[in-house]
């Protein structure tokens, strides 16, 4: 996407071959910083601390990091130990796996000497196999948005949750994919964005990166979706996922489901934009079966942001004494889904595992 | 409530008689500051920016608002300016306009030379009756805790959303009354404690009063709620309201409604505690009927904290050129409420009429 005229992918390899740049979204959006990752060790921090995260885009950065470690090491044990330490780093979302795991089955049969080669190819085709599925859910999205519009016969008011824009990809986004195809295309439209407390990447990353492509929009507190639903202010609800299972139950940043129950309440239809990496045909029952990754007391204490002179500082929200949880993800039912947005089109929850048959 | 061993009410008159003091809640829980009203206009200014908050005390706030309105002039035009302004100041809580009203009464019928007097005599009654009502509505919250640790044979989890405690009243709170009493009379609970964005009311306001009293409690993300309740995390929810209609339909701080809807997905009994001056016999649809506030988007864009240096400072969150909206209140319908804890007992929504009949 353009970012001051110039095109940006969410992470590349350097000109030097050596080293993987990736834009550091913990400084977004007061500050558009570049950082340079040269080890696996580097690679495993940045996804742990959130300067890359979204489901896709960890998933293209685990590849990347098996890049990393290689040049550090092709040798069997590095292979192994790099990919058992990516998969450690953020247990919710599936993409991250799924990546390690077609990275080590092309690179356990070569000899180590060939290994850095094929790594780096892959994970290339990885990052360009991404844009490319979240284009076609771009497409696919489109569809259903002309389809409203043409019902609607005004702008269409879209709900999104936290950040599934191309910050959360490798290019273009999931939930985000729809909106900027139908906004190119010319169908009028504003979307409400979920701050998404307490790490606000829907108020620091999907506002930011819908106003660089000058998408209206709005930012509201978490709390507010539901009486925007039971106003006629909102005509559709687009999510990403972390992890889809194999009938539609869909793990997403926590406070999804509440905006799945408020849309299912007032007659919304609800959309989550899914590539293929991010269903897990193994599991079903979502509640169950996702690990829901808890993060830092801290994420909900403290809240980063600009002071008026410019400093981006720290501030601590809660009483000191006081304690805090911080649940980073939650499961919303498939019964509360309308439809699944994937790249080989748009599905019932329970008709998920015929359209990939 | 006792804080730092000394008991306080959120608002009292001043020794001299002359002036209005109270906690200036803007600047808690990082500071504990009281703020001296000596004029009309100065209380006016201390409800719009929610130095004083929470529809008991803003009811409170505005009978002690008329007093020093008429030590400036009893005049029958100051009267109905001062009750005018007063209306104005904050549209959505009921207690405010029935506050006024009482006093308009009481006082259009005095001479002027007699109005500053029973003035001040009406608003310590109003203030007092307010301590009365909140301490019964502890005692009828009381009997159902006892009963629901009776039968689940552990420690209550409780959630509750923005504060409706001690500072949201004159005294001993609605929605955290039965809390209190339960907890000082021995029935073992933990609260989850709603951030409420976007004032925060619950990080700032409702965890330092609970921390003050020794109440177990955890703050949590507004996202986070429906993901404890799917988890058998919350046993119950317990909300304060700004106004309540005569079918029961709740208006409360924006959020409540997703909370309802959760707590009535997963079964959970979620009550409503509120004094009979909240109600409006007067309305029946909540959704149609009850003037939302819509506050600045700088609550939005904007949040208060302490740095680690201990410098109380405003951020900003959002981008720059990204608007924000901010409802400050939404609706929850009846059918979502369990029950509501009044004065007079524990109702119902349908049957709240006759329990006042």
């Amino acid at each position: 996407m353009l970012i001051d005229g110039i095109n940006y992918r969410t992470l590349w390899f350097s000109d030097d071959g050596k080293s993987v740049e990736i834009i550091d979204q913990t400084r977004l959006p007061h500050a558009f910083e570049v950082v340079v990752l040269q080890s696996l060790p580097q690679m495993v921090h940045a996804i742990k601390e959130m300067q890359v995260r979204g489901a896709p885009l960890i998933g293209a950065a685990a590849a990347c990091g098996m890049v990393l470690a290689m040049q550090a090491s092709a040798s069997d044990a590095n292979l192994e130990a790099a990919a058992q330490q990516l998969c450690a780093s953020r247990p919710t979302a599936v993409n991250l796996r799924w990546a390690v795991e077609r990275m080590l089955e092309r690179l356990r049969p070569l000899s180590p000497g060939d290994r850095l080669a094929a790594a780096r190819h892959l994970a290339e085709e990885i990052c360009d196999e991404d844009v490319q599925l979240n284009k076609r859910i771009g497409q696919h999205g489109l569809g259903l948005l002309r389809q409203m519009h043409a019902d609607k016969q005004r702008p269409l008011n879209i709900l999104t949750h936290c950040n599934a824009g191309w910050l959360a990809t490798v290019d273009w986004g999931t939930a985000l994919a729809p909106i900027y195809t139908a906004f190119d295309a010319g169908v009028p439209l504003h979307v409400w964005v979920d701050e998404t407390r307490p790490r606000n990447q829907g108020a620091s990353l999907t506002a930011w990166e819908l106003g660089r492509h000058g998408v209206p929009h709005t930012v509201i507190a978490d709390n507010a979706g539901g009486h925007l639903m039971q106003h006629g202010q909102v005509d559709m609800v687009i999510v990403g996922a972390d992890r889809v299972t194999s009938r539609g139950d869909l793990c997403n940043k926590i406070g999804t489901y509440l905006k799945a129950l408020a849309a299912d309440d007032n007659r919304i239809p609800f959309y989550a934009a899914v590539p293929s990496p991010t269903i897990d045909w193994a599991i079903t029952d979502g509640l169950r079966d996702i690990p829901i990754e808890a993060r830092s007391a801290d994420e909900v204490a403290w809240i980063q942001g600009r002071e008026a002179n410019g400093a981006i500082v720290s501030v601590r929200v809660l009483p000191e004494g006081s304690p805090a949880a911080n649940p980073a993800f939650d499961v919303t039912p498939a019964r509360l889904v309308t439809g699944i947005i994937t790249e080989r089109g748009v599905s019932r929850p329970d008709q998920l595992r015929s359209l990939f048959s």
